[in-house]
């Protein structure tokens, strides 16, 4: 049997959170800063500590190489993000790379090599806060949706190029982070849940199905801005009032259909917006995230049909722009065997469950088997300081992570 | 008979309307600026040409003269505000200074004098775009919410006391603008209605009864901003999907009175205010209108229960912070008999009416017995240079206050 340090483990998550530590309580490192920097060399550490070899892709992802016997077969890959939202927690993508990094660490301890090379990645900009969600792993999987690092900006007008240079990576170099997928036997990602489905189920781990998809649109609600006196109730064409009955519909639908999906109203822009005008446009981005697409397809009819109705009814216009789509992704069913097996081996109660945030496992799918366990976050709270997962509920986590890595990587 | 010229009525809302013309077709012509004072000159010439004296009073009111035949006797005041809202119509406030001209100008070719003097009054600042509604009013009514011009600002930080500069008026002097009710006998203001009870009547005048109260009032929505994936439905402390409910509770409550009061909410400001973010937070202002004080009660006892069912319901906090209120003001019930006598002497139909917008009449209302001639608004439509009344409304609601302006001044 191999031992895992659960104190070295926490210890690490601290250490981790200290760099970029707001004054609110909350750490902010995000991509290709001096903070994100300084915990590139952290992880480095670690690596070599548990008898890595390291390597920075030419995206600004990190990795640790912990070579097998046979060096020739494809490598089992695990790990997480290393950014963080502004102000965020401490589990957030640190806990999946620190918790590999730590099996890594109790093979390294007993002397022990599996016959596959195991790779553990640190990467780089899976929040997006700056260049779009999964940057290091898009880049890895070869579908980077913007291919010019001059080209794509963050919101201070600073390109990618530029932020790159920072931590001295050469952006005309980008191509050479794709990956073989040939080279890659299959991905595995321990994640915080970020949602309360295990923590309302008192579950201490998760074994993840599918990862969500997520359905982006503007409705613009055209009425008829009028003096908010004079203008009689019957003769009103109130585009705020329209728009307000089609989110309370657009919530009602979802609320029934009892987690099959969810539907969001995150905002309204409305025109002229002062006290005393009938409001006469209301712009808002509507998104759906669902597991399965017959799910899509029924809560998209039912808002079609709502938003035909209300228009008819308020003698409002209601057009719909599309901002983005991305479709649901299962994750690879034998590795979910594999993961169910190892926990009923080591006697772990889980809890097979979607994931309802995107993650870096989602691109990986697209190019390599890829499974996902989830931690319990307490009471779901995550991207805040006051995000938290239980220390009983990280140690079986990651001796499921253990089990199943050793099962991976061959005895 | 005295005879109304209705050409040189329309000629005269063309002319006024060319200052301040903008390219949209409407007419911008804000209180103390290069365009009013311009609008002042042409008055004052109208004015002379009715055989009248001109004044200009403390505040920018211009006001024209024509003595009766015994000075001592208290005046009779008519007249409406000059300048308009940004990109406003030719009718608004300068069909009444107009109009009242016009009659003046029957008295004045025929040669005759009334018993009592007659005050023709162009008022500043009614729209209160700058420096508050109705300030031309105020300052005469001497109700000047606050009283140092040095100290109230417009939108661009320029004091009241610079602007003033502007058209030579002195601000330390606006108490002289302030008048003895006592030498007033009566006030009565032709406006267009605005809105568009008499258009759709079929009526060519209207005969106003009341004043709209205003309560304005800020709510403020708190729930909880979450992940707008991983937070279920049924989890939820959504305060945009609470203000929805809430608004539409508004909006059905105030259908359903039937024309006693109206109630908007003109605007959202809606935190964190993002796609993918679950609003923790919508601020809203809310303004209720009516004529009768129980409409008020029974309009704010509804909206208080909604707002503390909605609270429940919803999981999230709702509180009220007041903005403003002003009380609705009845109408001089001998002054309407007047105008309701006069009206049927010249076998002019007409409909009593309340006004569901505010006006100097309602300041003045305050110190002096006062009345309103409303003009048909075609469709309603207002603070729009579509707006529009028709040449023969015009016509018989000026006859109406000739009429009417005769008997009060005295045969």
């Amino acid at each position: 049997m191999f031992s895992l340090d659960i104190q070295q483990i926490i210890l690490r998550l601290e250490q981790l959170s200290q760099i970029g530590r707001d004054s609110n309580g909350g750490t902010t490192r995000l991509s290709y800063s001096a903070e994100y920097a300084r915990a590139m060399e952290l992880i480095g550490q670690y690596f070599r500590q548990a008898g890595m070899t390291v390597q920075i892709d030419a995206i600004g992802n990190i990795i640790g190489t912990y070579s097998g016997r046979n060096e020739k077969l494809p490598a089992v890959w695990s790990g997480s993000h290393l950014d963080t939202v502004p102000n965020g927690g401490k589990y957030d993508g640190a806990l999946g790379i620190i918790c590999a990094i730590e099996c890594i660490n109790s093979w390294h301890k007993a002397g022990w090599r599996p016959e596959r090379t195991v790779r553990i990645i640190a990467t780089i900009e899976e929040e997006g806060n700056q260049f779009g969600m999964c940057l290091g792993t898009r880049t890895i999987a070869g579908i980077l949706n913007n291919s010019d690092p001059q080209q794509i900006s963050n919101s201070e007008g600073i390109s990618l190029a530029e932020k790159m240079q920072d931590i001295s990576l050469d952006s005309r170099k980008i191509k050479q982070a794709e990956c073989d997928p040939d080279q890659i036997h299959c991905f595995l990602e321990l994640h915080i849940e970020q949602g309360e489905e295990l923590d309302l189920a008192g579950m201490p781990c998760g074994i993840v199905t599918d990862i969500v998809g997520i359905h982006r649109q503007w409705l613009t609600i055209d009425g008829k801005p009028n003096h908010a006196g004079t203008t009689r109730m019957d003769r009103r064409k109130d585009a705020l009032v329209a728009a307000s009955h089609l989110t309370l519909e657009i919530y009602r639908n979802a609320l029934n259909a009892n987690g099959r999906y969810v539907a969001t109203v995150g905002a309204m822009r409305i025109s002229p917006g002062v006290v005393n005008i009938v409001p006469g446009q209301v712009v808002m981005p509507l998104e759906i995230r669902y597991i399965a697409d017959q799910d899509f397809e029924s809560a998209h009819n039912f808002f079609t049909a709502t938003a035909e109705n209300i228009s008819r009814n308020y003698h409002v216009e209601i057009s719909i722009e599309p901002i983005s789509h991305t479709d649901p992704v299962q994750l690879n069913k034998e590795l979910i065997t594999v993961l169910e097996q190892a926990a009923q081996h080591r006697k772990i109660p889980y809890k097979n469950l979607p994931s309802w945030a995107g993650h870096d496992a989602q691109i990986m799918a697209s190019i390599v088997p890829t499974a996902m366990i989830f931690v319990p976050s307490v009471q779901g709270i995550s991207h805040s300081p006051l995000e938290f997962s239980r220390q009983q509920d990280i140690f079986i986590c990651t001796e499921l992570l253990l089990e199943t890595l050793t099962r991976l990587a061959g005895n």
